[in-house]
């Protein structure tokens, strides 16, 4: 019998393949077999080589085409037959990226699992607008939540505790509920004037910002085309955005200074 | 006159040369002159090609060898001169890093920046652990803070805010001061028996770790030896260490399971 192939399961960054790790690079160049979410870019998913079977697995919004539990099963299917599989995940496969549930899977049926980090979305933005997620008298910690949740289940969220100025707060997946987050944070204590940056595509040619407050987001990001992923950082050092020249990592600035006025670039 | 050189803020990720971004191993390569902090690992120097100046700018805790108003002053002075600079951090850049900071200075100066990403020691210790930073059910989030404080300055932390087992708490430069986070944490309502993963040295031959619990931890890290960063993961994430196979981003496997008694690898 065949051995088990390794599943590696490796973080794809944020979207500019340059950001990939030399591990990641690497194991894209070798793979077997691609099993990837809808969020890797083009880009990267060009660097499989030439007549690599590719799995996309993809759940869009709402729209849960594959199932956490198939996709569990075909990992573990193609594993089984030997093949040197790569699991490529948007980000970071340990950050909001269910690479713990997949690697205990594989775990129980003796496939061998390695795990490669990827850069998060909240450390490619922050790198591309040049706005920090600590700094010093600005922001003493950071806070990466999720503000997806369950099909009509409301957000599980600790909004006291969410609620520090002091801390940069990072939003994932936040397009949906943004507005009743910020009420929320702004109910719980947090002032309603502090700086929100919304970005989309971060790290990519068609990255978007959007620089505004936390008692306006809700109703500016609803203006905005609703494709690519959008990450919220929330916090006092969105005011280092003027600061910074931004769209270093672009091929073109998109820069617009920080205001209290939103924004669209 | 010769136009100013840029400067790359350039995250180095938690040791492991592996794991440096394709852009950052390029930029390491082209350098004129590298700006390096303590925390970079000898075998990402060893990347940096022959006859490349070399600046150490490391702060050991306690012994600041180089201000930072003097690193600020060195990397002007060396764009100024034309030079292509990158100025290496361990980590990502914008993550207790002070990039901003320089970023700041320079651009002030007239300086061109540009700010690569790193792999973060939390995402790093994740992954060669298998100890997710979120996981359904177990955490909802992370969050980042620092242990390190000015001399003999109290630590300012939002000790009922962190205090949220629903969130994965990760502590940088914490060893000094984790007996102190630990008690804090607890009467601020953390559970007292809470996992707890120390780690130094992740992703290098070196790595150590330890796994105890929060109110053991400022006791067992006391018989640790003294060098080298350590991180800490603070969270029911933690439990995941026993399924999770170890060690596989290092030569040799350092597993114990995970046990409310402290285990010393």
């Amino acid at each position: 019998m065949k051995p088990f192939g390794t599943v590696h399961l490796v973080g794809a960054g944020p979207g500019d393949p340059d950001l990939l790790t030399l591990r990641a690079a690497r194991l894209i160049g070798q793979a077997e077999v691609v099993v990837h979410d809808r969020l890797v870019s083009r880009e990267i998913l060009d660097l499989v080589g030439p007549g690599v079977r590719m799995v996309p697995v993809g759940k869009a919004p709402g729209a849960h085409s594959v199932t956490q539990d198939r996709i569990n099963d075909i990992l573990v299917a193609l594993a089984q037959s030997g093949l040197m599989v790569v699991r490529l995940k948007g980000g970071d496969p340990l950050i909001f990226g269910r690479g713990s549930e997949e690697a205990a899977v594989l775990r129980a049926a003796g496939v061998p699992v390695q795990i490669v980090p990827g850069i998060t979305a909240a450390q490619g933005t922050a790198a591309a607008t040049g706005v920090p997620l600590t700094h010093r008298g600005l922001a003493t910690g950071v806070r990466y939540v999720t503000g997806h949740c369950q099909r009509n289940a409301p957000l599980d969220l600790d909004w006291h505790g969410l609620a520090d100025p002091k801390t940069t707060l990072v939003v994932y997946m936040g397009v949906a509920h943004i507005a009743e987050i910020a009420r929320s944070l702004i109910c719980a204590g947090m002032p309603f004037d502090l700086p929100v940056m919304a970005v989309a595509n971060a790290t990519t040619p068609t990255e978007r910002r959007l620089v505004t407050r936390l008692d306006r987001v809700g109703l500016e990001i609803q203006r905005w085309p609703k494709n690519g992923p959008v990450l919220f950082v929330i916090g006092h050092v969105v005011s280092l955005l003027e600061v910074a020249a931004p769209g270093e990592m672009l091929p073109e600035s998109l820069v617009r200074p920080a205001t209290t006025e939103p924004v669209h670039v």
